[in-house]
């Protein structure tokens, strides 16, 4: 059976190499940090990520998906927070749909420790410094010694995230095509620590929002009863990080835009000039394979975190790859050419809509036409279900392809701008004249076709 | 006074070279090629690049631009070659504004002398292989021993070209936006030799072009007689290079598509297995300038060479970056800040004029109607001077910056637009009806306020 080696030991490598591993290729995964489950990482206060069904479907593969799911808070839609304090919430979708707050740290310690289980071998503090894409093979320096060893293998998978050393080789193939792009706006992670009691202070079940047009700071709940903020927040301008240069700016910034907040972040001061003033990069690339080199995750597609699916796009690279080697009988030249073919669109789409849902979060959630905007949405969603899915819908609890949702979420948008000229639409939209109006226009639109049971609807 | 690193010493790092030893600075450049004036390039058959107005002004202030113009061949208009071996000649300007067919070679050697005898130091076959972008220093590798040697100085300017090693570090910077793009279509280079008598065989001071809508071939004057020709052809796909495999398919691709060049092309068989399939690629990025470090030329914007730009563009930013540090009084800080914020909108506007171009030189020229539109065109500019100036002109005979140059060029095709819907403006332009018109709706158009000055008519 063939080898393989992935670069890179994040939640992406480790998911693949579980995936490799149980049809029986012998997998070694290189990381270039320590391992983690070894290392001091409060769980508590480490990254979160949103898991949505994308991501889970793939943890399923690898049957683990349970366990993880222990680990999550379910958050079943966003509350709003004005300048007031004044809450208002939207839910994400119908049911029990919910997107998932994990911590980045224990859902890759788990998935290490599953390929482990599944007879991966890792190794930890190699950092990779040189790649032969024809062998292929990869050479690494161990962090303490500085050591250089080369490892030689049949196959060679780049998880190795947004600033790929594997990727940065083949930017210099002929015709290799590469952008990175960052945004204008960084951001900087904070703090709202659990009540005494433990408890939570605000919503559990919910992915809070302070947006304030052109930035926004998100909570996102831990399983302590604590939760992880992010301000995004323009790096230079008025204002911007640039602008907020002593304790009393800072103080003084968080009183005026984030007052409920900031009742709840007794060390928002301290927080702000520990953490780092981190930036935003999209990466787009083509393409994802050379010969038996390839490319998966952020690795392939760094995309910003506003849509939360980072991660999820990346364990459902690692789902189509499976599916492309069973396609393909394990014929990898077969089943590279596929995957990159299918998922490269996907990964472009993901990569738009994820800068476009930053401005919808940090500056559209607050307005009232959008509000009107969704709540149509949702009850054309529940009644036309053959004419209308919404985005969010099929980004986040569905297994459709990302450019389908990207090209159906712009249609949506075009009907909806039509259903928005009924006269009197917010006033008239739930009696009978008005449902008989957006049912004139909604029964124009051809059905999509999308297959119902790519909606994940629990 | 500072010292300067210039790494390359191609065209556009000499020149920079010559026009900073004439303010008094200290200069090295560091280029990685043997110094061809020793080895043993021919000039009658190295590339050729057509150096217009931009350029000659940048090597005015160099005081050489008299003696290259000695080695230039004036190439007045395009002279189209259809199937059949038609010809149709186009002119490009008006009175002697032409383009001019230089040897890249000959153009480098007198630039490389020009720089010596300004008291340059020019090091050759040294690779660069590390910066430290914040010392500056460059690290070199010479190319026969190996030996590395790090170079220290106030100032580091990468004139390095398309795959500029400067540019490879300051990718890694934190917010370094970067593209590189490549066409689908690459370039083979082919030869017309001179007549048995040494003469031209087809018009000396024309651009050839041999249009074939999705691919073309083009060809430009040598001093010995000869021409330079480069097929533009698809990699992949039909057809492309990667159809034509066999001797016997060249000839008869070269046989059913180029019948009058074939002719004159008794080598070509030969000449296109043995000359290789180059790519074109596009490269756009910023900042150009990190601390004391700058980017030039190539290095800071590599574009396609539909519109002959290439090296007139890295030209003209030697000429605004000594215009930047006249008015700077030589701060580097504030001229460099400058010279990018000024350049930067120019790169991008003549990257995407040279695509746009590929498309006017393969697929439009053999058209009917763009050639009344260029007619029309040129009877506007010679009658409407304030209202009207061709993009070729403002692109090409003209030193108003390409950004302003675009937005113009697309200003007038929405004008033509408009003047194409005259009834029969085909048979009427050149009545008294038809210009009147033609004139109604010029009178409309606001007059362009661009310095008479800024456009070269010799």
């Amino acid at each position: 059976m063939k080898s393989i080696t992935i670069v890179g030991g994040g939640p992406v490598g480790c998911l693949l190499a579980v995936l490799l591993a149980k049809r029986g290729y012998g997998v070694h995964v290189v990381e270039r940090r320590p391992d983690m489950r070894a290392a001091n990482i409060s769980a508590g206060r480490s990254i979160n990520l949103a898991l949505s069904d994308r991501g889970l479907r793939a943890l399923e593969l690898a049957g683990i998906a349970d366990d993880v799911r222990k680990i999550a808070i379910p958050m079943r839609g966003r509350m709003m927070h004005d300048v007031h304090g004044v809450q208002t919430y939207a839910p994400y979708g119908v049911g029990d749909q919910a997107i998932n707050s994990v911590s980045r740290g224990e859902l890759n310690k788990s998935l290490l420790t599953l390929a482990e289980d599944h007879g991966v071998m890792i190794s930890f503090e190699q950092r990779c410094v040189d790649i032969n894409l024809a062998a292929p093979s990869a050479t690494f320096e161990r962090d303490q010694s500085g050591v250089r060893t080369t490892i030689a293998s049949d196959l060679l998978i780049a998880a190795d995230g947004a600033y790929s050393a594997v990727r940065g080789r083949m930017q210099y193939l002929d015709r290799f095509n590469y952008s990175q792009s960052y945004l204008q706006h960084g951001y900087k992670e904070l703090h709202i620590p659990a009540a005494a009691n433990g408890e939570f202070r605000i919503e559990k079940h919910a992915l809070h929002i302070w947006p304030r047009h052109s930035y926004m700071m998100i909570a996102l709940p831990n399983l302590d009863g604590s939760f992880t903020c992010t301000l995004f927040f323009a790096h230079e301008g008025s204002p911007s990080f640039a602008e907020l240069t002593t304790r009393e700016a800072v103080a003084a910034f968080f009183n005026e835009q984030f007052l409920d907040a900031v009742a709840m972040m007794p060390t928002i001061v301290d927080d702000f000039f520990t953490n780092p003033e981190s930036s935003l990069m999209t990466v787009k690339c083509y393409p994802w394979v050379s010969n038996n080199v390839a490319l998966i995750g952020d690795a392939a597609h760094a995309i910003v975190p506003f849509y939360g699916q980072g991660m999820n796009c990346g364990f459902e690279d690692c789902r189509v790859l499976i599916e492309c080697l069973d396609d393909a009988n394990d014929d990898w030249t077969t089943a590279l050419a596929r995957y990159q073919e299918l998922r490269k669109p996907n990964g472009d789409a993901i990569a738009d809509l994820a800068i476009a849902n930053f401005f919808e979060m940090r500056d559209k959630v607050a307005d009232p036409v959008f509000a009107l905007r969704k709540k149509i949405e949702s009850y054309l969603y529940a009644t036309y279900p053959d004419r209308w899915i919404p985005l969010y819908t099929l980004v986040t609890f569905s297994h459709v392809p990302y450019a389908t949702a990207l090209r159906m979420g712009q249609e949506n948008d075009a009907w909806m701008d039509r259903m928005m000229t009924i006269p009197n639409i917010a006033e008239e939209w739930q009696t009978e004249g008005g449902k008989a109006a957006l049912e004139a226009i909604v029964r124009e639109r051809a059905p999509h076709g999308i297959d119902p049971s790519l909606i994940v609807t629990r």
